[in-house]
């Protein structure tokens, strides 16, 4: 941490802060520059807090510089993270497709949409059974009854399958059912639930909130990993800025940042980000082009008649156009190995 | 709703628009315009989802035209509610106050505290005794240590006390002790949680999400009353920009929007907002002249020592000062009623 | 400013850091912390490019300290600056209130709305005679016509007027007539208008960018203040965020920003902020309360026929009651004196 | 448009909307709807201001339906427009590489990396010679020495040059030297500039603002063919967000919204977005597999002397990796031809 002074702070102002980080038990070392004295705050065992300094007199600023992420850490752990989900990997060197409907509807939807999305090349079923609403009228999901068609979906198929847990309530339940446990972007700072995440023995797919930072984004994960569950894959899927030509606004930047900062796998989610099937294939490629390690992506045989989230669902034969595109760019990417 | 076809559109896909609206139970009406045909939907409901109509052919846009939110609507409601709280009112002609340090750290500092701002004018004291932390290693608040610590502040100076409900577990608890129920911004969308308040007998104030718009928070708010609960309170603490010189950007114009829209009361945390203590007077006095019901303000009498957020607590002095500039601001606006 | 090393940065890094430092004449001091080593750079005469520094191997992050501005900054000039526009004070203790239409439309619009707003108490009159407008098919304004309409205006009611000059072509002109010359919230970073402006011998009024940090916008100032005119007026007039329900966020918790680092008057433009006439008069309630030094507010007698802006405008009896409510606000808040 | 009134407008209101919208010689089409009326604004040439009627009393809302652009937008013309520079194609079909440092510094750095770039497959070359900065005190380019460095350029390696018209006052000097003109962010509604661009003989670069929505940017395109000059490339360069982590959001979307749009080819600028030269190389990527019809990279072969902007400036050795990276994800887009 550094503490900036004011250009008219007093020796005993100075003397004040000094006092107040050696209290604490680190090193306070002042740095006279041209025009000002900075504090540099050394033998901190982690982040300290700004507040206490910035409520002092001659203070101008607070600069943090320890980032407050440990496990998730690529610097606490330099290779990637590859997580087995029932034999398929996720992580380095792999590119998982993640396909389903936004809801589980009826048993004949969803094995039609996980027959169709297993042969165009996915490997997980991804499907809601407990679906978060912004309004109370709207249809929720079909609770347990969904998850035991996922279940029926993954003994026909062979595919594992992802479903949200939306709250503690269903989150035995989900895990019980569930081969990847998801937390959704609304849940990512429901610090109890991300408790529970921590103590589950199945991976989480951990959504980016609507206006996460990285930072933010990567304390919540390590939530998780400091609970005892490092299978933790995390999801883009578009923040919210003042452009509204798409639902949210898909921050690829975070996929080369996430993956500089930390070992864990990064997938894209396309279609929330996008909110209209027609953007899903061209983002989907940037996507794979980015470096990502997956995509979890809308498919729906019949959208038009999809209970919640339609507009964004792709036909089963656009998402196996899709595949036919993201393949070879995926390939050309794989050489270029972890970071570049 | 409103259906825009391209300007190529053709009569049979417009034909289709009109029989997927009609199969729906609804009036469909085309509007052939100078270049283009838009259709109406009539005899709706309720609101009608886009996704259908802009997943068929010839559709260029989907304009939505009714609000989803009914029960907080001022259209069902005309007349301001006003929430009592021990003897309290919060709406319509009363200002309410709302004071305490952000987290109980022991009885001695809850009390000096409490003592302090009541002296002061505040008639409500807050403070968490579980604190949402977006580090796991952070402090973490007391527990129910903490409740017990509100119960007897409440019954030392008869002050009514504000906390809030991280999740589903300390509900019960936090139900027993508190005399109003916090939900704080990162649980704005948790469903189950507002679900949970719906049916709680006790008020509850719902602080408004990151970044979540107006129509988002009225659906939340929506949720809880739709359980049952009508005593909600709704609180701007600003939302998230680009701007960094505030930790937070105080949204202030949500409060005309929300009074004329809903008529449940709003009050704001300009504490949340600033992140910074030198911001939260001049916040304050402009939430008070825009037209909020009342504020809640963090007071801490050591901030330096604060285990959370002790750079946006006020010291006590401060607070007095505080009530002493908004007090006759608040007069002069009383007379100009509800809306202007 | 502050290098901050990699945990595993080698010490021949290091020393290529400080060869690069000290070759550009500064001075280099590596502060040696728990986990990793973070490089001060001191007797820097200003601020240093930081880029440099993120290209070389083993840095993380490279943290600025000294904030660009000079001439703008009150670390610069301590006490307020109090500009003087025919004899009414911009400034220190003073409330400003400028009135008048978006446009000028004809002479008869803007002298019946100026006899208006004068008698409603309003000091300085504006409207605009060239027009920054979205759409090449939209109203442009009535050009040098609207320039001698507003001297017709000044002449007839004594009040000195603002105008915007859009472009360098036009500026000489615009300074010919108008008392206080306007620079539009799309030119913030028109950096040659800046240094036209900068040569002129009018006060200028300097809208924010619409998606500018304060730093920027005091840059914009310090251009202006660099070419030889220190009269500059900053207006806030929002920002551009997720949020829709007013056509911009208005942003006070810049007031006191900006009071804090400059000495530059600053005042609010509350109609561009809401873009909808129903929030003009809380929000301007607010920027009174918060500590802006005046108002800029667009006033019509005939909106619903205005030729630009109509929604925001209010009518001339709306202002009268806005001046009746802010009047004793800003008593309240005059003697608090500059900052709180 | 669609007026939508509030549920007890009583018939009178309905009647007076009904009369403006007729005295403007359009048609008004009342339509009752369960709970309100919407009354349908038809045979308006173009867009109808929303302003007048947001003022009329029962008036709960305003929609818009028809978009403002008409020269740019893809209903005026289906087929892609393709730009001819010298020869080199920009638009359907074809990928342009643009490269150069962002600033022209010297004869012997511009040759240098002129032919470093254009070994690895660049076709344009691009340097600034006016460089719009932040700062008045930082370097403002070489101003016309740079376009004869420009020139040079140009007659040793045979490529087009880029650079940008800051302002009026060079833009014939700029049009003079250059084969293709660009108007940068801050200038993207300088809109006297873009008139004069308008009437250039020479294509044109628009990039995109830091907040401009699409509708705003192809607005913004309008002007300038509505000028006469049909040759405008458009190109994303990032949007100003939350984030933090690039310096600007790089927006993605935007490529498949625009071509669906608007004929006008669309280009990315990679290296402002990121601000960071480790994000480059993935966003270029991924802007190639999005869809677009080209890059503008910065290339410096000593970023860490460049005079701005180094940070972010790939090394030569960087670009030909980039070159080889994306040329096979280009070949598999191109035939997938133009949208998908």
């Amino acid at each position: 941490m550094l503490i900036v002074m004011n250009k008219k702070a007093s020796p005993s102002e100075i003397d004040a802060v000094v006092s107040v980080i050696e209290a604490k038990g680190y090193t306070a070392r002042p740095m006279p520059g041209g025009q000002r004295v900075a504090i540099c705050v050394l033998h901190n065992p982690g982040p300290v807090e700004a507040g206490p300094f910035l409520s002092m007199p001659g203070v101008k600023e607070v600069i943090p510089v320890t980032h407050p992420y440990k496990l998730v850490s690529r610097e606490s752990q330099p290779e990637d993270s590859v997580i087995d989900v029932g034999g398929v990997k996720i992580g380095n060197g792999h590119l998982v497709m993640i396909a389903g409907p936004c809801a589980i509807e009826s048993e004949e939807q969803a094995l039609t949409i996980a027959h169709k999305v297993k042969a165009a090349g996915a490997e997980l079923f991804r499907g809601g059974a407990f679906k978060p609403r912004t309004s109370p009228y709207a249809f929720q999901g079909l609770g347990e009854e969904g998850l035991k068609i996922l279940a029926k979906v993954r003994a026909e198929t062979g595919m594992p399958v992802v479903t949200e847990a939306m709250d503690h309530d269903v989150f035995d339940l989900v895990e019980e059912y569930a081969d990847v446990i998801q937390i959704g972007t609304r849940n990512m700072q429901n610090f109890s639930l991300l408790r529970r995440a921590g103590r589950a023995r199945k991976p989480v797919v951990l959504k980016r909130g609507m206006a996460a930072t990285i930072e933010e984004w990567l304390m919540a994960a390590e939530y998780i990993m400091e609970g005892g569950n490092s299978d933790v894959i995390l999801c883009e899927r578009g923040v919210r800025t003042f452009a509204h030509h798409s639902r949210n606004t898909l921050d690829l930047s975070a996929i080369p940042v996430v993956r500089k900062e930390s070992h864990l796998p990064i997938i894209v989610d396309p279609s929330h980000a996008a909110g209209r099937r027609d953007q899903v294939i061209p983002l989907s490629r940037a996507s794979v082009a980015v470096g990502c390690h997956g995509l979890m992506v809308e498919v729906h045989h019949q959208p038009e008649k999809a209970l919640s989230d339609g507009a964004q669902s792709l036909y089963p034969e656009q998402f196996e156009s899709l595949m036919q595109q993201i393949k070879p760019i995926f390939e050309i990417f794989r050489p270029l190995g972890n970071l570049d």
